[in-house]
C-alpha cells in the first residue's frame, strides 16, 4: 500500500478547521462544529472506500470489509487543548486504511472514539464499546455545565446507527498519539514504541496538628500541620530515589491548608500523593516507601497523619508483545537509531481496548513536551515518520 | 484601696450575659446587646463614681478627677471569641478605679476601647485615640458586611460626647489580658509581665516551577514548585533553630498551589512567611536566614523564588520600665515565684496608647492556651490574683 502524507496533514488541519478539537472553546452540548467534524470524518470514511458506522454512543468507525486491523484514536480535545491530541490518531487511521483499501494492503478499519479527554466522563466512547460502562450509566454522566451525555448524543442521531460494531471482527488495535510529555523531543527521536500504559495509585494524606496564634504560640508548642507536610514532601523525595527506575513518578499536586491564614499556626493539612508505574511490582514497592515516611514524620512530630485512598487503582496494561515487535521492526526501518521503547505515562483508549484485543501504541514527539495547551505541537516531518511507521508495522501486522 | 474580687468577676460574667462579647454572633452593624452592654457600662461606671465619656470613636471611659492612671482594654470580640479577651481588662480598670474612687486609693480611670479585633479595622478605637487613623479615615472602614464604621458608630451616638478625652489627663495606662498562649498554664504560673508587645514582619514568597501533567513528565525533567517550598519549610525550621530564643516566633500559614490538582505538577506556590520578635536586631537577624534560605533551595532546583513585602512591619513595643518594675513588684507579693517577664506575641490596645503615654501588660493564664475560641477560660482564682497585682502595682504607681 502507499500511504499519502500530504493528504494525511491535510486531512489533520482540515478537522482542527472544523472546530472539533484545539477550538479552545467549551461546548454546550454538541456545538454545531462538532456535528459537522463527524459528518465531515463519515464523508472522508466513505471516500476512502470504507464504511461508515457512527455507533450509539458517537464513535466513529470506518470499516473495511471481512476481519480487519483497527486503527485510531479520539477526535475530542480539553477545553485549552490543542490539536493533535486524538486527531493525530484518528486522521493517521484514516490515512493507513484509505492507502491499503485503494492501494492494495491488508484490510485496515479506522476509529475516532467519543469524548476520550472527559467532558461527561473519561474515555466514554471507548468505556462503552469495550463493557467497562453501559450506554445506561454513560447518559447519566454530566458535563460541568450540567448536561448529560445522554441529551449530548442525541445531536449525533441523524448520523448513528442502533448497533455497536462486534468488536470480533478486528484482530487488534494500533494508536498513534502525541507523547504529551518532553522525553522523545528533548533525545531528539522520533518515535516512541508503547511498553505499557502506566498504573495509577492515589492518596489523600490528612495531616492533623493543632491550630494557633502565631504570635502567641511558642515554637516548641507548636504542632503545625504544614510543617509536618513539608517533611513528608522532602523525605519522600529522598527515599522514592532508592526505589525507582527513570519512568516511575510522583506528585503532590494538591494541598489544601486549614485555616490557611499567615497569621494562624496550620491545624490541618490535606494533600494528595500520586505515584504512576508501568509495573505492578513497582507500584508496591513505592508504596512501601510512603507508609514508612508518614509514621516516621507523624513520629517525630507529634502529628497525626492518616492515608485514604481517593479512587480506584488503575493497574498497569501492558502492550501485546507481537504488536511491540511490528512497530519496533518499523521504526527501525523508518527511523533507524531514533527510536526507544517507553511507558505511556496518560491515559488512553487502549487501555479500554486492551480488553477486547491485542492493542499496541506509538508516539510522535511533543514539542517542548507541551499539550494540553493551545501551543501542543510536533514537526510536519515527525508526524509523517509516526505515520511511515503506523503504516509498515500495521502492513505486517495485517 | 480595697478591691471587691465578686463585685469583679460578677460584673465581668454580666457583661458576657448581656452579649457585648463571647455571644459567638457576628452582629449587624452594632446590635441592641451592643448598644446594651455600653449602656450598662456607662451605668456601672456612675455608680463607681466615674464620669462616664463615650467618644466619636466609640471609646467608653470612667474618668477621675484631675490627672490620674488610666486602666483598660477593649470589650468587642471575635465572632467565636470568648468571654475574657479584652473584657478581663475593662472589668478589672472599673474595678480598681472605683475601688480607689471610694475606698481611699489614686485617681484612676478607665477605658473600653472600641473594635480592637478588627470588625472594622484593626485596633480601631485606640488607633483613632492615639491619632494613627483620623476618625474620618476610620468612618470608611467596612466589615466583611460591607457595613461601614461610620454608619455602625451612628448606634451609639446617644450615648456620644462631641470630643476626644485629651491623652495628657493620664500618667500612664496599664492593660490587663489573657496571654492567649500556652507559656504561664503549662508553666502553672500566675502573673506575666509583659516585656514588649512583639514586632512582627511578614513576607509573600513566590515559587515559580513549570506546570507539567504528573503522568508524563520524568521527575528529572520537573521544575516542581510545591517541592521547592516544601524543601524551604524544613531548610528554616533548622536553620531559625540556632538564631532565635524561645521567645520568637515564625510560621508559614498561608500556601496555596497552582494549579493545585493532584494530577498535575505544581507550577507555582505562593505562601507567607511570618516572624515575631520583642527585639528589632532579633527580626533583623532572623530575616538573614531567611533570604539565604530562598536563594539555597533556588539555586537547587532551578525554581524562581521571589518575595515581597505583604503589610507595613510592626516594630516591637517595649514596655516602660518602671510599670514593668511595678508589675514585677506586685507579683512577687501576691503570688511569689509564680510569674514570669515575658513578651506578648500578640497584638492590644497598648501598642497604639505607647504613642501617648507610658504603657505596661500584664497577663494571666490561659488553660490550654486557648483564645478567640468559645472554650476560651481562666480560673476565677487567676483573674483575682491578676486583679489583685494590677491593683498593687496601679496604688504603687499612683
Amino acid at each position: 500500500m502507499q500511504i499519502d502524507p500530504d493528504r494525511f496533514l491535510s486531512d489533520l488541519k482540515h478537522l482542527r478547521s472544523i472546530g472539533a478539537c484545539g477550538t479552545g472553546v467549551v461546548r454546550p452540548a454538541f456545538s454545531a462544529e462538532d456535528i459537522a467534524a463527524r459528518e465531515w470524518l463519515a464523508g472522508r470514511i466513505e471516500a476512502a472506500r470504507l464504511s461508515a458506522h457512527v455507533d450509539p454512543a458517537g464513535n466513529v468507525f470506518g470499516l473495511a470489509k471481512g476481519r480487519s486491523l483497527l486503527i485510531g484514536s479520539h477526535a475530542d480535545t480539553q477545553p485549552e487543548g490543542g490539536w493533535l491530541d486524538g486527531a493525530l490518531g484518528v486522521i493517521a487511521g484514516l490515512e493507513i486504511a484509505r492507502a491499503a483499501a485503494e492501494t492494495g494492503g491488508p484490510p485496515i478499519s479506522m476509529v475516532s472514539f467519543q469524548d476520550e479527554e472527559g467532558r461527561f466522563g473519561a474515555l466514554t466512547g471507548s468505556d462503552i464499546w469495550s463493557g467497562a460502562t453501559t450506554l445506561e450509566e454513560a447518559d447519566q454522566f454530566s458535563a460541568t455545565d450540567g448536561t448529560q451525555f445522554g441529551t449530548a448524543r442525541c445531536g449525533l442521531s441523524h448520523l448513528m446507527q442502533d448497533h455497536f460494531v462486534d468488536p470480533g471482527r478486528f484482530t487488534g488495535f494500533l494508536e498513534m498519539h502525541i507523547e504529551q510529555g518532553p522525553v522523545l523531543d528533548q533525545a531528539e527521536e522520533a518515535i516512541g514504541v508503547v511498553t505499557a500504559i502506566v498504573g495509577l495509585r492515589q492518596i489523600q494524606v490528612t495531616v492533623v496538628g493543632e491550630q494557633n496564634h502565631a504570635g502567641t504560640t511558642p515554637m516548641r508548642a507548636r504542632r503545625d500541620a504544614f510543617q509536618g507536610a513539608a517533611r513528608v514532601a522532602v523525605l519522600l523525595a529522598e527515599r522514592m530515589a532508592n526505589v525507582v527506575v527513570p519512568e516511575s513518578v510522583w506528585t503532590i499536586g494538591h494541598l489544601q491548608l486549614s485555616p490557611n491564614a499567615s497569621s494562624i499556626v496550620p491545624g490541618q493539612a490535606v494533600f494528595t500523593i500520586q505515584w504512576r508505574d508501568g509495573e505492578a511490582d513497582r507500584l508496591d514497592q513505592m508504596e512501601r516507601v510512603i507508609e514508612p515516611v508518614l509514621a516516621e514524620v507523624a513520629g517525630e512530630t507529634g502529628l497525626e497523619i492518616t492515608a485514604d485512598r481517593l479512587r480506584h487503582d488503575l493497574v498497569p496494561v501492558p502492550m501485546d508483545a507481537g504488536m511491540q515487535a511490528a512497530l519496533a521492526d518499523a521504526a527501525e526501518v523508518v527511523a533507524p537509531g531514533r527510536w526507544r521503547k517507553m511507558p505511556s505515562g496518560a491515559l488512553h483508549d487502549a487501555s479500554n481496548v486492551s480488553r477486547l484485543m491485542p492493542v499496541g501504541m506509538l508516539f510522535v514527539p511533543s514539542i517542548g513536551g507541551i499539550s494540553h495547551n493551545f501551543d501542543e505541537d510536533t514537526r510536519d516531518e515527525d508526524l509523517v515518520t509516526g505515520l511511515e511507521v503506523l503504516a509498515k508495522a500495521a502492513a505486517a501486522l495485517g
